[in-house]
């Protein structure tokens, strides 16, 4: 189950505006690092290899892409840093390859492949190329900068994949901290349990979001090429204090304000802070692609993102893997003293309350999609 | 004149091997990074440009290389570190700007501009993105690995730009350690005052480099594209004792021996030592792009790498610059408390022969090469 939370906070922001640097995950290969403690977000990927595999089979025309040019490009848009990202994509690559054998055996000879990470500025792309392999067989670029621009050139990229990225907002909306707005979120930290105000304001900013992450890839990608976009959701109109997300992002807004009882914050910081985290029911999702106009849905559906794990959760592992996704949005915004206090007293929390995250919905809260450019 | 040798040893080594691990700036913003100490490198830079200028508007044929793609793409091959690597890049994004406006004047729009920056994978990438201007004009991409190999894809690019990167070998020569052979360096750390089968060893692997480095561009560039060479060079025939690079070389491999007398090395390190460094005169490179084939010539000329350079040297300001580019390759084989020993000598034993340092020859100490992908 830790899955359900671990996977939708494992990458970071992708913006460059100032919420952007509030969405960091621990680079480098230390304790608390995120290349350390991503285990869980790997077995997650095995699962969704296989649905991408059933979908590039079925309907990416290597052919005809491979009719205009010699290299094909992969881009992984909110790549992070971990074996999990190497991983990942070296598994596309393979998907194409067995497409190209399939659909063109007779070819004299594969396309070259080229393997792009993208990431805001502040990524460690340093750390990320420690991963990789010393006999790869296709070309390596990092790209730098938010994915809601244009980061690649024009008609250059053929396939793209997006996990677990797209949730986090490129900002965060202003009526959030505005103390006349009806969507002030005052002692809470996200929409979970919030005014339908503080939702909308979320779901509006979203939508924007995506609308200019396609717009963005549309222009990079060449006619046929495909998105594969996996994320963080849940079904339309469910509350998100029904999933386990919502419910420890409720724990983290109520320790926070005991802290502020306590004198080790202060009320304003709390008030001022809300994660920039939004899981998009597939409702919204299709409107905004349909909106967009540039690709059309070849899938989506919802998925259990860890249909294996039965039984107890380990909290204190499971806490560490939430603290390697997320310390640094709360590290620059709270004193650096209130962190370990604030997750030491998440375990304690969630430990009490370990039966309600057991128990709680957990099916249908990872989107799969792949779109195609028109 | 500082320029002389601190412009040699701003880059490092773009080679995988295990050479490569030895010649390695210092990255990061501090005291003794090489981001904080490459202002004579910038100062150098300036009078290249113009050069450059000169050329691309004589050469470069964008009419045509428009005529086939919408994406113009330069790529700076051996980067390092640094807010010069990015000012080049931007001098000669302008300079193709002007040459398109000047040759394409009725054309309806410019191409789109990739800036590409390569080196090897342990380059501090993460600290060169913080240098990039925010209302950047252009795309940008990193790409890591040997520049001794193919790093991007086949026909793709048209500018290449290489600046005091070529002299690093890719490894050193085996017969440098071996106590049976004439080119055993024993007692140096430098062909320079070495027995001649010693630069003959160091000149055999430059020439494989370049070959090596020339075929790689070849298959990268397109038809017409061109490379700019900025390097390290002295004029055919004449011995490197004579220049200043050669007696800081000679310089530092005496502190190490009386280091050895003193007991804080051992003597079989100092002979196990080689700066992987090569000046290769004109002749020699002449006669190394013609073997290669895939390029024409089409500037070729030795320059006074720092004309404007007058007086006597700040001594301990220029050490500063020399350890900022070359501490890692000393303390990746000597003990770390051996380096502080190393570099103070050396401003105490280069003080004591400014004079000489001053008097030596100076002039066409750096290689200006354009080549065009035939």
């Amino acid at each position: 189950m830790a899955t359900l939370v671990s996977d939708s906070l494992a990458k970071k922001n992708n913006d460059k505006a100032s919420a952007n640097s509030t969405a960091q995950v621990i680079g480098g290969h230390g304790t608390n690092s995120y290349s350390n403690n991503s285990s869980y977000q790997r077995l997650s990927v095995n699962i969704v290899t296989k649905k991408i595999e059933d979908a590039i089979m079925k309907n990416l025309d290597v052919e005809t892409l491979s009719s205009t040019s010699n290299i094909f490009r992969v881009a992984d848009f909110g790549c992070g840093v971990g074996s999990n990202t190497i991983n990942s994509m070296q598994d596309l690559l393979q998907i194409v390859k067995k497409k190209y054998i399939s659909q063109c055996p007779t070819s004299s000879q594969m396309p070259e492949f080229q393997v792009i990470f993208n990431d805001q500025f502040t990524n460690d792309f340093n750390t990320l190329f420690t991963y990789l392999p010393q006999d790869k067989q296709y070309l390596v670029a990092s790209v730098p900068g938010s994915f809601h621009n244009q980061v690649l050139p024009k008609s250059s990229l053929h396939l793209a994949h997006c996990s677990y990225s797209l949730h986090w907002l490129s900002r965060l909306p202003k009526e959030l901290r505005d103390e006349r707005s009806p969507a002030w979120n005052k002692g809470k930290i996200h929409y979970t349990s919030a005014p339908p105000e503080v939702l909308m304001a979320y779901a509006t900013q979203f939508a924007e979001d995506l609308d200019n992450f396609l717009s963005a890839r549309g222009r990079e990608m060449v006619s046929g090429g495909m998105i594969v976009i996996v994320g963080s959701s849940i079904p339309d109109g469910m509350p998100y204090s029904q999933v386990v997300n919502g419910i420890m992002f409720d724990c983290m807004g109520s320790i926070l304000m005991d802290m502020v009882k306590t004198g080790s914050i202060s009320e304003a910081d709390v008030d001022a802070f809300n994660l920039p985290i939004y899981a998009c029911p597939p409702g919204e999702f299709i409107e905004g692609v349909e909106r967009n106009g540039l690709f059309s849905i070849e899938v989506i559906e919802l998925m259990n993102p860890a249909p294996w794990l039965k039984g107890p959760i380990d909290i204190p592992v499971f806490v560490k893997h939430v603290r390697a996704a997320m310390e640094g949005m709360f590290s620059n915004h709270f004193p650096s003293k209130s962190i370990d206090e604030l997750f030491d007293h998440l375990v304690l929390k969630l430990s009490d309350i370990s039966q309600q995250l057991e128990s709680c919905y957990r099916d249908g809260l990872q989107l799969f999609a792949i779109l195609k450019r028109k």
